[in-house]
């Protein structure tokens, strides 16, 4: 079997997770695109950060608001290794991220197609396009690896 | 009729909101209390600092853990002037906030008691005691008055 490729902007999501892992974190990695052109990644750091909402997701999005000198997000993708909890599901709300491309789903802590389904409430301002599983082995196998190390 | 005073943890949150309409931001402040002492203040600034997550909670509770000098915030309580909506009542989790007072309902964006009700999900790892309406007519009518200015 010829394994399909995974697109570079994931492969890169999947490489900021190893450094996480190296530096002790939870290993998950994120990755933004704007116009076919990654503009930021980021690891979860709240470890080094201090700082309990240092998700990937969310540095990854306040590093492409940054660069991009606006506050909406609205031509960016987000690639990220993890499917986003309620936290990162919000502030990709509020970022107006256009497609959101996930690798793991997140049973316990996710909340696109778990949980509280961010996206799918009523109330919910923006909807980005959402696509799973691309590097789910990946993801999953760098999560599992850090969290049997620490057992 | 005497008014019961508001705690004065509300009356700094009002504060702060107050000062962030006065900067063209959303009039919506937060207050991080640490055993009985402020430790962090904070209004919404998504504009002034071109960051999407940079809502007032979420600036409180980076302020707070950084004061702390740790991630969680177990026995911190957060005073808000809004309902806190997903991405803040996501930190609020994530930080381990113990208690959540907030002053007005937010039908729309809130999502504690209205929309996803976060901490009601069985997914969720940490719910904080919550206590609503506390300096609620004080803070709607800052909202009220911010965007009546803009129509």
């Amino acid at each position: 079997m010829t394994r399909w490729p995974l697109p570079e902007p994931m492969k890169l999501a999947l490489e900021q997770a190893q450094e996480a892992a190296r530096q002790g974190e939870v290993p998950i990695g994120a990755v933004v695109v704007h116009r076919g052109a990654v503009i930021a990644a980021a690891h979860n750091r709240p470890r080094a950060l201090t700082d309990p909402t240092a998700h990937a997701e969310i540095l990854a999005i306040r590093a492409a608001a940054a660069r991009l000198g606006q506050e909406r997000l609205e031509e960016c993708d987000l690639w990220v290794t993890l499917e986003p909890c309620p936290m990162c599901a919000g502030a990709i709300t509020h970022a107006r991220i256009a497609r959101v491309y996930y690798a793991a789903p997140d049973p316990k802590g996710g909340a696109v197609e778990h949980g509280a389904r961010l996206f799918d409430q009523p109330t919910c301002l923006h909807r980005p396009e959402v696509y799973g599983g691309l590097g789910e082995a990946e993801a999953a196998a760098l999560l599992r690896g850090f969290f049997r190390a620490r057992r």
